[in-house]
């Protein structure tokens, strides 16, 4: 594939000027630097040019295959059922992957789910659940088939084998300002999640003040382009775009987003997060073809619930993964915050609008987060959210409950938190469906 | 000036949105670089950023201060009398700066002249200057004072003292396909001409089919840049447009130019030449405030070749840098190449055009020139052209005659010179002016 008369110097300049590489030359830049042939300062410069002149669907379809292909991808063609998964763009209190990984396992389907760690204001799924004791993300890939092959789904962390190119190229984007790529990203998050050998992908892209991306047509954009790119990849995709205009349910912070996951799958929970959990496990059991319509799917995933087969499965994969089930009933065994303490409304009205991001950043504050990738994090500490918007509230009444550990950085995140919320006098609507629309690709409407 | 809470990380992000840096921003970022506190990962996204985003004419500015004093600035003060230069943006057979650098001394300015090699098709002063036996470019600060004072010009190459920020980032640019910017381009060539200590700078922006601008509009751009520049620096600028669309003068190669420049200076020479030289020279002269018009400085530059004392100037300097004087005088003392290859027409009719690139490339090709920078070049090869455009010639007449020493690269170098070539039976004009435009600056204009 790799053509000696290539330079890279050459596809620079190419790129530069605007035209479209081809598969040959993609696939070229990204083995040449998986390789450590091609220095940092030239990938840099080609990634910039690639931010600022865009990329075509077909370069982004190729990108990704050659990020896909720079490591090794898993194969569970042997276990029968469809492999599917789903990746979030990342959020406040955004924990649905604890929720719908055994909901879709209960229904039939495979989750062989590779996750994050929490950045800045957003937290990662790794984080929730290293806070149950002893849950272990990091498997080896025989460890991962075993818990896959006896509870349907298994939730790890990135392995070193794994879309090797990504890494490198991601760390380089950080520090080099081109995260911000339409294509770079759609390659960073397809490659991997395709790495998974699964069938098919539900992308939950937020948009809103605590999402990546605060334009609704910003996640729109992208969520096209990662369905088209799915598609072009053999895979069916359906992208939800939802809301994270407020933080999701009420709780944010590691060990109370278990807690509240747990609350969800006992049959509780807030209606908001309730509600999302079962539309983004009916797209997986349907794309798993475990049902005949979404709505059919929506309904079998509140029935699993319901009767207790979803919980049930959580504590298996719990107890699979070296994590310690009796947590999951008994909340007084997952970390607790020494202290906590009350917000308290100033007036009466109502919640008109919260900056979502801002109680990331205060949850962040009280050590439930990361600023930079070294930092560790807090499993105990986060925000318990009394109101949230369109709630009526009178003076005195709790906004929410800090749980921390630590007073030193406790007026920062107070403040953060009491300038998230705004008010009016007038009463305000609670906000609807979180879902704002639907993008599918064209084969899972033609097919399945 | 360097803020603690500057980031450049945030720098690279503002130039990747189009914003305009300011000039403490711009300051951070090359004496950071120079310093060696930035990776060049970093500088090469956001050297990426700056030429697809472009620079306004006050970032141009601020970038070409922060270069020029990223290292030592010559100053000349106490020596009295104007210091000017003269720069190309480089061609093929432009050998100017030896005939007008001897002429602007004679006439009572001084010339500081740092000038560069020869890279792919173009040629360099330094090259040039070096087939004279003996000729050292590589003063100390100390010698080249010592040849300013008594002679008025002094030729050499550049040092590690001045502009280092220019010699990291220009070795950068090179990799990273970020060398074509106009406002890059401009920072570079200003800086270094400025850190020459000089007053008064005349600008030579080649166009056409030899010059690194084959458009035009493209020279214009660079020389109104560059003239904008030098004029927010407190600095007399002119630029002149001139025609690169077939090689200047008849000679190409590094000891056939010098040949070619005792002819001038000895009252001889083509004519496109010569009036190149005096049309530059005259600027110099006029910027250094020796004469009273540019027309009455072409008059002197012309007297000061027909009385001979800008040959003695020539000797001078060559003499004062170690070289052998008696080679301008007898050319047999100058590298000569063993062998001489005719290249004869094959049509009767005129020479209609000239690719003036591949005769450039040509001469590389013999070894009179560089491919990479760390090539050594053949001081004694080169071209004779005997034919240029609007010159009638017949079947079996000389067109052209290599001078070679090895025959290895011989049929590549003949086939590229017969094909820069393209014939026409009808009559065609020769070439009028080479100055297609001049380009002042408003303080030229207003005050001298």
């Amino acid at each position: 594939m790799r053509s000696r008369l290539m330079r890279l110097i050459d596809l620079i300049r190419k790129k530069r000027d605007g035209a479209e590489l081809t598969g040959d030359e993609i696939g070229f830049i990204v083995a040449g630097y998986t390789a450590g042939d091609f220095p940092d300062y030239q990938i840099s410069a080609w990634l910039m040019a690639v931010l600022l002149r865009g990329m075509s669907r077909v370069e982004i379809a190729a990108l990704t295959g050659a990020m896909l292909n720079s490591g090794e991808v898993l194969d569970w063609n042997d276990l029968g059922a469809r492999k599917v998964d789903k990746h979030s763009t990342g959020g406040v209190g955004d924990k649905t992957s604890l929720i719908i990984a055994p909901i879709a396992a209960a229904a039939g389907v495979y989750v062989p789910m590779i996750s994050g760690r929490g950045l800045g204001h957003t937290g990662g799924t790794l984080d929730k659940l290293e806070s149950i004791p002893g849950f272990n993300v990091n498997l080896s890939a025989k460890q991962m088939r075993s818990v896959l092959e006896q509870c349907g789904a298994c939730l790890i962390g990135q392995t070193a084998t794994i879309v090797p190119a990504d890494k490198k190229m991601y760390a380089l984007r950080d520090v080099t300002g081109t995260v911000e790529s339409p294509a770079l990203i759609c390659a960073s998050i397809m490659s991997k999640k395709l790495a998974e050998g699964i069938d098919a992908l539900v992308l939950d892209v937020k948009t809103g003040s605590g999402a990546f991306m605060k334009k609704e047509a910003d996640a729109v954009h992208l969520a096209e382009l990662m369905v088209e790119t799915g598609e072009r990849m053999g895979k069916k995709v359906v992208a939800l775009i939802t809301d994270m205009d407020q933080p999701l349910g009420k709780y944010v912070g590691n060990a109370l987003e278990v807690l509240e996951c747990v609350e969800v799958l006992q049959g509780g929970g807030p209606s908001d997060l309730v509600d999302l959990s079962l539309d983004l496990a009916a797209w997986m059991i349907y794309l798993g073809e475990r049902s005949s319509s979404v709505e059919e799917a929506k309904k079998l995933s509140a029935s699993l619930i319901a009767d207790g087969t979803a919980f049930k499965k959580f504590c298996d994969l719990t107890r699979l993964q070296g994590g310690d089930e009796r947590a999951l009933e008994n909340p007084s065994l997952l970390p607790r915050a020494k202290n906590q303490e009350e917000i308290l409304s100033s007036q009466n009205g109502y919640v008109s609008r919260m900056d979502c991001e801002k109680v990331g950043v205060a949850s962040l504050v009280l050590g439930g987060g990361r600023e930079k990738k070294e930092d560790t994090i807090d499993p105990a500490v986060g925000i318990v959210l009394h109101k949230k918007v369109g709630d009526k509230l009178s003076a005195g009444e709790r906004l929410c409950t800090l749980h921390y550990n630590s007073a030193a950085r406790l007026s920062e995140a107070r403040s953060l938190i009491q300038s998230s919320y705004s008010f009016s006098a007038a009463a305000v609507a609670t906000r609807g469906t979180l879902v704002h629309r639907i993008i599918e690709s064209k084969s899972n409407q033609a097919g399945a």
